[in-house]
């Protein structure tokens, strides 16, 4: 299936100059919804992840994370912005283009020696799921990779992550 | 399963007298979210929902709506708040407890027709899902029912939906 024909384009959002690639559209098709999810665990079989949990990036990280984790048999873990989970958690800062940005994940999410796939919608530049890969080796966990819908090649986000194994379903 | 003892109670929050059920409990369990999801599926099933759509609501209904979409072969549409969706959106206002609230969805999203079921971590005061409940109908879509983990049954929610099937997996 030609998944990039169900991205749609928006010029010059969310600022001038930006071309940005939209995931709703894609949700909406139910065949395409299907198989970007069975693809995606097949990747993933592939790749030989044996995750006990797959976290995902609020918020269009929940919308791909949350079927994944379910498909490969795992638990799923929200990373999410500053101030919105209930429990105690454990904060990672991280940069911006203008300034910094937190992420928090429960404190009692992970323990050391759990296998971790991070997954998100999209890699741009890699801040997320960087500040994401560092909180979950600060716990002593295994991290297992990363897995996108869209990698954005010219912003490199890769040289932000640990080297490890980076699934992606589309390229630009 | 008993998926009650899977959820957290955190008590006095987000405020003091509040004890706020916490899914992320069930979700890092693998045998929780699986059967959680399969559950769901099976009493949509059971209601004779055969959905278009499923919407889900920011950003804790992604993570139920968008396995369920899956599970149902239906598409995903998410509901989001006020500025977060690219494309061009119709918008409607709500009432909170103190001011009012917006939620959006691309405009483009539905069709006159379409069969849709509404799906939210939670049901409280049935806000949120009142609010979408007539987004949807605005657009002379076939809103087919509502699905939802928790049911916090004393804030009668019910009362701000439309009289159509509500599935609730645990009820408090």
């Amino acid at each position: 299936m030609d998944l990039k024909s169900l991205i749609r384009e928006i010029p010059d959002y969310p600022k001038p100059g930006i071309l940005f690639r939209d995931i709703t559209t894609l949700l909406r098709d139910r065949d395409g919804l299907r198989y970007t999810i069975d693809f995606f665990t097949e990747k993933c079989d592939e790749a030989g992840f044996q995750a006990d949990y797959v976290i995902g990036m609020e918020s269009r990280g929940f919308i791909f994370g949350a079927p994944l984790a379910y498909k490969l048999g795992a638990g799923f873990i929200p990373v999410r912005k500053k101030g919105k989970l209930p429990a105690a958690v454990h904060s990672i800062e991280y940069e911006l283009e203008y300034g910094t940005d937190c992420l928090e994940m429960h404190q009692d999410a992970l323990h050391p020696g759990s296998r971790v796939l991070i997954v998100d919608d999209l890699i741009a530049t890699g801040g997320t799921a960087g500040a994401t890969a560092k909180l979950v080796q600060q716990l002593e966990c295994e991290l297992l990779g990363f897995g996108f819908i869209i990698e954005l090649r010219d912003l490199q986000g890769r040289k932000n992550l640990p080297d490890l194994p980076i699934i992606s379903l589309i390229e630009y």
